[in-house]
């Protein structure tokens, strides 16, 4: 198993593991994507996300897509996971931990300080996981969305 | 009362404000921001993040400052909006919303689809704004964050 960056050729591979995400996430009708889509955000001149895969046997197996947000109080970037998947039967040998620790290592040789994330709240082994790295819950704060109509109306 | 883009020369009332959020939260300790950052951050060639301020007779007297997210679902950026804050002697005159209304035409102009903040649990006035505009709570979703000692000795 090797872990590298994600490059131009990849995109189905990813899109293929996007769409298994969201699967698993009982929301697979939320995914409009298209593999062309993605592959556009991540190989443009200035990437808006960028993405690590676990290759074995020349098959991507696994993903990491993440980008920069942003800290008013550290006044720097921070590393936010978006995707972090598996496929199902390469479970259990460490691949989702190899790509966390890549990203980790990316934080902290670029001085991101923070490495960030969302876990949907019945995702417990995922929770314990992230727990038993040393990754503190933010229990305090709610995130709040406005899209679709309710974003357009209140544009106007 | 002005709504406009952020502009250099305008780190020192922006860090200001940025202190005085943390205040409000209840955290000033945790600013390590100087205005210098700040203004690098946001006027660097690709800046990693971009601000809209109130001004009110030729002073800054609010802020938004956001960076763009992005969804692998949608295959496109969405807008984060990191910071909202108007100083206390010019609230309850509508600038925190007139801010908010410029980022949602932002969104809705250059298809970002997805308009998102956290908001700090306690904080019921803004909680009660934030649905009132058609904002929704991702209540099954908790962020966790990897940071510090833990972060540098996870990723060793």
């Amino acid at each position: 198993m090797i872990i590298r960056e994600a490059i131009p050729g990849d995109e189905d591979a990813i899109m293929h593991l996007i769409n298994e995400l969201a699967i698993y996430e009982k929301a697979p009708e939320e995914v409009f994507a298209t593999s062309t889509e993605i592959g556009a955000s991540l190989f443009q001149e200035n990437p808006v996300a960028f993405c690590h895969v676990a290759e074995v046997d020349g098959k991507v197996v696994g993903i990491a897509l993440w980008f920069l947000n942003y800290s008013t109080w550290l006044g720097k970037p921070g590393l936010y996971l978006e995707d972090l998947f598996v496929l199902q039967e390469h479970r259990g040998k460490g691949y989702g931990m190899a790509l966390l620790k890549k990203l980790a290592a990316i934080a902290i040789e670029r001085d991101y300080e923070r490495f960030q994330w969302w876990v949907l709240d019945w995702n417990q082994p995922s929770i314990d996981l992230y727990k038993q790295i040393g990754a503190e819950p933010m229990d305090e704060w709610t995130v709040f969305r406005l899209s679709g109509d309710a974003l357009r109306k209140f544009a106007l």
